[in-house]
Parts: structure tokens; sequence; C-alpha cells
């Protein structure tokens, strides 16, 4: 299970659940639906750009929207593992609570860290977010086929 | 003077509280009235369930909400002492900047900082109050007696 | 180039210009116009107070407000080196990851930081705001020349 | 692969093991025989206080220890992915670098990480020999079975 | 209870103590004897250098060598709280670790953590026996009754 | 001024002078002949490695061993700026304290930082030295002119 609300979907989460795909024998990609933090783009919507970057990529590798706890959506689709993929200490030092927080809340899951590619880990949804508004080329942050698609959600 | 939002109070907070009353011959937990991020929830309703749960624990700590800087409340009450807890890196990173600006405000208060327990880490007021909005258990987050009053206030 | 947001303007960023005007030859502090996060005060009333705290100190040191990307506006201005202050680890792992990014997008700029002042360490643009709203005294945190005008456009 | 010096062996080691067997169909815990810095005991002893911890608890845990490259090794052995137990921020900086340094030797081999449980997370290799120096009581520290061979090895 | 190597004692040190002077009713300055990683100056010595800087300073201070473990030490001189003085995340990161062992081996004592003064945070007991060898003056980081003596000693 | 040990010269220091040599008018590699903690390899011979890197690469490097305090040797050579380079949080932390113990010896010499490169912040010189002793490839972590006399120098 790879969870996140991928708003949008960058080079750096793709990276993560290629590897994924070939150290776990299926890969669950989990689309946050309403988080507390507000997002501007439908699940839906973040889910379709997601299954078109994974097209012919890894046949082990399905993403779905979900609503509710993380760890029941685990529990649902029989996923016992969580991954989440890292780029520095500060991301370190978030999921080092949430993973806590959901081994108290379900005991039998447990959660593995992934580093994002070395070349990628200044990738942040929340930047390209940013370099869209500002017009900046993010040709080399997110996958070449949603950019155009991105750039019309986001602007 | 252990001072805070309490957005909500959690078995964090408790645990600190309870061991600070040990420590230091009197206790004041200063609730802050109107944070600058602003709270969803009155400090006197805040205050209540602060009270509700020090209930026969600790006969040392008094629990009082208050307006304006945190160095005028510690002089009106006669405190010299602001208590801190700290939970991680990223807290003390905080922590750390907030001390010596108080500092700066009033040179005779010092601040000590004291680590929350190894077990209870994890737990954070926006936690608890994410938890609640996904009907997760917070048994283990919060304190018994305000368990309900809790998923009441902020589902 | 020293680029920030400025919101207000500090003796933390007042410090970090002068030692810049004497390593280089010329420095610019851009001031971003519109930054994502939005600001209550606009960015020609932010520049006019950072001439009033520049006025007679430093003769390379000028002050312009820009839009859009930081790297295109260095461009226009011939600036071939960012400048970026750091208080703390939190700032500098933030920095860290724009600097890539700039790198990314022009490979020919490059980013250098300096540290803040011991001294002045503590002093951060939304400590002032808070500050002021709490009617505390900040004639240790922001230039005296504009001391009362950020009282009243804070206030 | 879980590799280490295990210097000695501790509940933190025995807990991302026995976690690391239910995720993965295959774990070999890989001893360094002669790690740079020096170890007082040999790789021999080592690994036999591991197999003891080990024994009639998980069937699909191996232990071996091993000279050279860590890379070389897992390729050896066929294993594809390294695992790494994480306690704090520190932990985490380093195996960061060790990760993208791997990498490099080895682009198909993948480094996960796992966080040591919150109860054991203050429990390291060095302070148990410390503790063991200090004639102070490790029963919380290490497993029971090897708690003698300990004392003995590392007075 | 202050404890340390004090190897040697610098003004960082002593701001810890006086300012734990005016919280606490009694100070005690806990030196350790023989630490694990060795020290070239003997106990005694560190100890009468201290007693040197403390003499007419704080009535409520004193200071002791001790062997073993600091919770035994605490506990044979009555001491509830252990106190320790940080100067950024690195320190932070180790005491949070060391604060974890010391509860864990008797639960009845707290460590708390106050922060050294902003204008001393760079000075450490490492640098100084460094600068003492490379001919640096010494005069804003050691207690002046003691610097002589430093340099005699650590040359 | 660009100090260091440089034991070995990696292609992360050569990336920091080269980028360096764009931005300042002239730059001076400063070998740091008896660094505290020893060095296997003697100033002359690791200074000869330097220089073989930068031949031919840029007009406006020299690279000089020295002895005693750095802001001594930056006075003597005219330098009014330090350089470093910086890896990781970590790094940062440990230069943070340096930079401000310069600046108590010398307040007229300011430290500047710079990032290493992305796709080489992996790179140390103790990682190289452990590499070499592993018998690992070297190719991508130091200059191809001076690897085989690395590989004979530390093995």
């Amino acid at each position: 299970m790879f969870p996140g609300t991928f708003d949008p979907f960058t080079n750096g989460h793709l990276d993560v659940a290629l590897r994924a795909a070939k150290i776990f024998d299926k890969v669950i990609i989990g689309v946050v639906k309403n988080p507390s933090k507000g997002v501007p783009v439908a699940a839906a919507e973040r889910l379709r750009l997601i299954e078109k970057c994974l097209k012919g990529k890894a046949v082990n590798v399905d993403a779905e929207a979900f609503d509710g706890l993380l760890v029941d959506f685990c529990r649902k689709k029989g996923a016992k593992t969580i991954l989440r993929g890292i780029r520095s200490n500060g991301d370190f030092e978030y999921e080092h609570a949430m993973s806590y927080v959901n081994k108290k809340l379900s005991g039998d899951i447990e959660t593995l860290f992934i580093l994002t590619n070395q070349e990628l880990c200044h990738i942040s949804s929340s930047i390209v977010r940013e370099l869209i508004k500002l017009d900046a080329d993010i040709g080399t942050f997110v996958p070449q086929e949603i950019k155009a698609d991105l750039i019309k959600l986001y602007k």
C-alpha cells in the first residue's frame, strides 16, 4: 500500500511506485479522497492521472481512491505493509509519528520507508503546484504523459 | 507554568503535567485564549476539560486561561519557569526559538523542557482532531474522562 | 540577489544584507510581490520600509519588487548568485530543496547560504507579526527606523 | 538482507528481524566480520548469540557473517532488498547517505527502512556495552537468552 | 543534578549551573570520573577548576565527582531531577535517547533540559581543547578564573 | 578560502571548488596540515593530488597547506570569506557552530555555505576510504586523474 494525496502525482511518486513494484508482489496506490487540509482537484481526477502514468509500466501496480482511515483501507484490500517515500529529514520526522499512530490503530500493519531517488529528492507536489502558477517549465518534475493535464488543472 | 493551546488536551499533556507536579512546588497549566492560528473550541471549554482530567490527580496543579504575552501571564502569576513538553526534533527546533524570544522579552523567566513519555510521543492534538474526524478509536490518545466530550466537540 | 517576502523586514534581514554588501560587489534585495501563501501588506509598502532601513548604510545594496520566477528575475538583473540567510536546521532543510529546484530551472545560477548573526537567530517575520498583535516590545527585533510603521501596519 | 555489526545484538535488532520475517519470504541477518571501526568480539561469537536468540522464533530468518562489500554479499545470497532499522533522525541521516552509496555500487538492490518499535528506540549496541561496564541491569535491553553471555563478553 | 565530563568546564557550563541555581533549591554538578571515551585530565583536577569558577557565585551549587551509573549517584545524593544543557538539535537527539535509558533504569528520576544561552551556544569542550592546541585566544569561551590553568593542562 | 582536510579529495570537493571559481575572483583551497583527529596521508601528498585534479580546469583556484588557526591563514592570504560545502543537515549543524567560533575569533571574516551537487551528496572522504579498503569501484566518487593514486595510498 503506497498512500498519498498525490496533488499532483510527480516523478518522485512514479519512481517510488515502480521501484516498489520490483520488491513487492502487488502495489496499491491509495489516493486519499478528502485530506483534512483540503485539495483543489477531485480524487477521481487525481486517480485518472496516476493511471495514465502507470499504463504499460508495471502490471502489479493498481491505484484506488479511499475515504476514512488508512489502516481500514489496508485491511479491506488485504495489504499488510504501508510504503512511504521519504525525501528528507523533515519528511522522516512526520512519517515517524504517523507510523506509530498507525501501529496503535492496527498492530499487524507495518510501515516501511523507501528513499526517493537522489535525482528527484527536490520534487514535491507543493513545489510543482507553485511552479505551474509561475509558468515555470515542469518537464523534469512530472511524468511527460500528464504534464499538459496538470498545467490545465493547477494553473 | 505549562502553557499551550490544548486543542485538545491529550494523554501526552496529562503525562507532562503530572510529572511536573512531582518536580515543582506548583504547576499552572496556562491555556492560550486566542492563538494566532485560531482554534475551533472556546478557551473556557478547553479549560473545563483539563480540569476534568486533573480532578483528584495532583493537588498542586491548576489550570487557567490567559490572553496576551506568555511572559506577562508568568509575571502576574509569579511563575519563574516555563515548562514545555517535547516529543521530537521538530518540536525542539520551534521551542528553541520561542525560548530565546521569551528570554529577550523577560530575562528573568527561564524555559525548561521535558520529554513526552516514550509511549506517548506519537500523540499530538492535531492527530487527535484528525482521528476523531475519521471515526478512529482515540482511547489510547486522550484521558478516558474526556473521550466522549472530545468526540462530541471535534466531530 | 537576496530574495524574500520581508513581511516584515527584520534586524535579521538587515544584518544579512549589510554583511552581504561587504562580500559582494552588488546586492539586490528582491521582494516577492505575491507569494503563494499570501501577505497582508502590499509589496510597494514592504519595499518602502526596506529602503528606509538601508538609507545611508550601504551604497551597493538596492531593493526591488518582482513577480514570477526568482531565477527569471536573477537573469533579468544579471545576478549570478542567490544568497539566503539561515537561522536553523529547519530553515536549512527548506532552502536545501529550493536550491536544487532553482538549479534545475537555471543551471548557471548558484545559491549561497549565510548564517543569521547568533544574537538574532530567534527573530522571524512571523514572530514579529505575532508580537505586534500581542502589544510586545519589538525594539530588539526590527530596525528602529521602521518600528512605528510596522506597529501601524501589522497591529 | 538485514545487515549490521550486532556488537551486541539487542532487543531492538530482534524486534526488527521478527517483524521483517512477517513481511518478507526470507530474511538474512548479515553480520559484518571486520567493520572499519573495529569490534572487540569475533564475528563467529556475535553470530552464535544471534542464532541463540532466533532459535524457535522464526523459520525464515537466517544469520550469516560476511566480509567485503554489502552489495556483493547481497548478490551472492540473491537478496534484492536491504532492510535497515531506524531509531531516530540521526540514524536516518547516516542511512540516507549509505543507501545512495549502495545504489551507485549496485543499482538493482533497493534499501528499505523500518522503524524500531517505539518502546525500544532508546536501545543501541553502544549503550548496552556502556551499561554492562557500569554494572547496570540490561534485562530490558537485550534478549533474555543471551544476557549472561553478553555480561561475560563485554564486561 | 547537572552531570557531565567537564573536560574542560566552559562558560556554557557555568551559565547553565548559575541559571539552575535560581530555579532549583540545590544544584549538584556531577563530574564523571572515568567516561568510556577517556579523558586526558583527572577528575580531581576537573573538579578543582569547577570549584574555582563557582567560588562566591552561588551558595546552593556543589560539585562532586562520581563513578558508576548516573541514576545511582542521583539516588545516593537524593537528587530527583537530572538537568542537561542543550546547544543544538544534535545535542538534543543524543540527550533524548539517554533520558529514556535513565528512565528505564530508574523510573522516578526525571530529566529536564535547559538551553545554553544564545551567545554561548557555539562553545563546546572539544572546541575549547582544539583552540588551546592551536594557540587561539579562549578568553570568551571559558571563565576568566581558570583560563591560565586550562592552557597549561590542555596545551 | 575553501578549507578542509581533503583526506582524500573527492568529486564533491572538486565540484564545490569549480563552482566557487565562477562566483569568486579567487579561490584558495586550504589544506589542514595536522587535523586534531589525525590523518594517514601527509599534507604535501594530499596537496599534490588536489593540484593534479585542478590542472587546466580553473585558473583562479590555488591550493595551499596550512598550520594553526583557519582565521589566521585567511588573514595571511587576504581572504575575507570562508566557503564550506554542505551535503546534509548533519554537516550543517557542525558548520553552524564552527562559523560562530570563527566569527568570535575574527569578526571580519564571513562564512558562506554552498550545497554539494545533488548527484554527489552521498560522497564523503570517509566513505571513499572505506570503499577503497573493501576493493569497491570508486570511479564515480573521485576525480579520474587521482583514482589510481588514491587506491595506492589508502589501500
